[in-house]
């Protein structure tokens, strides 16, 4: 062989290693290429090459996901609130004067369009008790074997298999680059972190979610425990959002993900730092793979996760990216990928 | 060189270099031999050695620390206090209104005999008038600059110098072996997670402390910010330790470490896990080199910081170790080790 073929091979092999590299380093391989995917790479690449001008050290490097339709499934209905509609035959068993009440009686009537028009004060109510009273342990428990049960109507899987596998790779790319990943929902933080460390490997103390207080008290053997209050500490919808990233993390997060109205100020606030910041909303226009719904874009309005044309508009006018399901996403959850 | 002769060098340099382990396992130097150090060192061995039947996972490993009187100093009056009644010039300066009226009347006066009666209605006045009002940023850079300028009267060095080596130590060794570590202070959060991070190497999303509300909003280019409201959502004292932990880490403790009436229940809850645990309570009975006072064990009685004899007995009774600043520590400040 002579020392021209030599380095002809070289080459070759050179090329095809970048090739390679190149390949192994997308790590969204569920995202199509396009602005979305390219924003996320552009992102990464600046806050975390040292000597970028927008390079955030790794103690600041905070990412923040709102969970309901932004890494899984909510419709038609909240996970959360079905297992509050699930849970009521065992409210009332244990409490038999709530079986003729309203609106615990429709609930049990099992009539979906009658629960469908529920007030919000009724949602609340059942909400509140099937949420309060116990103790952090036994609620614990209800939640994990429900979780373990219970199956979504459409997909006949467990809830916690309905995840985005597009955001479940945008989470372990972000881990991978020294961000950390916290989930700020409206969902409830203890019901949340019953699943997602083991979902998402988001562990508990990295939940920020709608909470009540607990009251510390003792059992008869004089053993310590907390029980769920009622009372509401943190509405974390909102200006709740930004309001409970500061009480539970006390930093301003470098990139915040959403996909309704709901996530608004969590994005502003996001932006509203200093230097390179990323703010994205999922937009559900997919009604094959997964639900469509808006009404931006002319999408169905809804009650569950509504992204307005408003919040549309002022995506486009403030440098957000909006996800489009159908276009960014080549498959929609983890099990499509597995097939 | 016979082979018998190598034999015993070789015998003798392993003893040697067995020494030196030994001696450089020793993570806690400021700490005198004794049941307090010996209780760490089993502890951590037994949760961090796997197949040890009280192995601890290392995402289970939580440690929390209360901090005044347990990380650094508080008497004769804790230093936020300090930081409050200091901040008072400058608040009537904003709000001259305020001049002639108690309590901010006798604070301006500065006579120390006046300020020492002021009653706890009085004295939350102060606080909360010195605590909220503000945006996030401004509280940020007041109590920055005057944490930054401020200096200890008998020790004429700032307040994040008074820190106690052997809990230093004692930090740094649980996060050697995986143990995340959180301060749960009755102090204010925000106050706190200003300096914890260069102090303590503890992240603001580590510190669980009593904490108001926030509420967000634009200022007048639209862009948004949180203002500290009067409102008060957690008061981490008392009960209100495990009720915090609850609300912002979700996991129970392994270990927890206090010096007051005020970290009972965090300690009891603690305990109240299965597996191993470790709770300890620093005990302030050195009033040459720091402060006196319980009034457990006849040391002289204090409103800041009580530890009741009940306390001592309590941890007597359930095996929490008390740490005797005056046996268990060489050294109480990280500037005398480097004298």
């Amino acid at each position: 062989m002579n020392s021209k073929v030599t380095l002809v091979r070289l080459a070759t092999v050179a090329l095809g290693f970048n090739a390679l590299v190149s390949h192994a380093d997308d790590s969204l391989p569920s995202w199509n290429d396009g602005p979305a995917k390219q924003a996320i790479f552009e992102f990464v690449k600046a806050t975390t090459t040292e000597g970028s001008p927008q390079f955030v050290p790794p103690e600041a490097r905070i990412a923040t996901f709102d969970q309901d339709g932004t890494l899984w499934v909510e419709h038609p209905m909240y996970t959360q609130v079905t297992y509050c509609f699930e849970r009521v035959p065992a409210l009332v068993k244990e409490k038999p004067e709530l079986k003729n009440k309203e609106p615990f009686k429709t609930v049990l009537s099992g009539n979906r369009e009658a629960m469908a028009k529920l007030s919000t004060n009724q949602l609340v109510e059942i909400l509140v008790a099937t949420l309060s009273g116990m103790s952090v342990e036994e609620f614990r428990a209800e939640a994990k074997k429900w979780l373990g049960e219970a199956k979504d109507a459409r997909w006949k899987r467990p809830y916690t298999e309905l995840t985005y596998q597009p955001m479940q790779e945008l989470l372990r790319y972000l881990r991978a680059n020294g961000y950390k990943t916290y989930i700020v929902t409206g969902g409830g933080q203890d019901f949340v972190r019953e699943y997602a460390e083991q979902t998402y490997g988001i562990p508990p103390e990295q939940i920020v979610g709608t909470a009540g207080g607990t009251t510390y008290g003792y059992d008869k053997a004089g053993k310590p425990f907390l029980t769920k209050d009622p009372k509401l500490l943190l509405n974390d919808n909102n200006a709740g959002k930004p309001e409970g990233i500061h009480l539970m993390i006390g930093r301003r997060p470098v990139a915040a993900f959403g996909n309704s109205t709901g996530d608004r100020q969590m994005l502003e606030y996001t932006k509203a730092g200093d230097g390179a910041r990323l703010a994205m909303l999922v937009l559900h226009d997919d009604a094959e793979r997964e639900y469509a719904y808006g009404p931006a874009q002319g999408l169905p309005d809804t009650k569950v996760g509504t992204f307005t044309q408003a919040l549309y508009d002022e995506a486009k006018k403030n440098g957000w990216m909006v996800i489009s399901m159908k276009n960014d996403w080549k498959v929609i959850f983890p099990f499509e990928s597995k097939l």
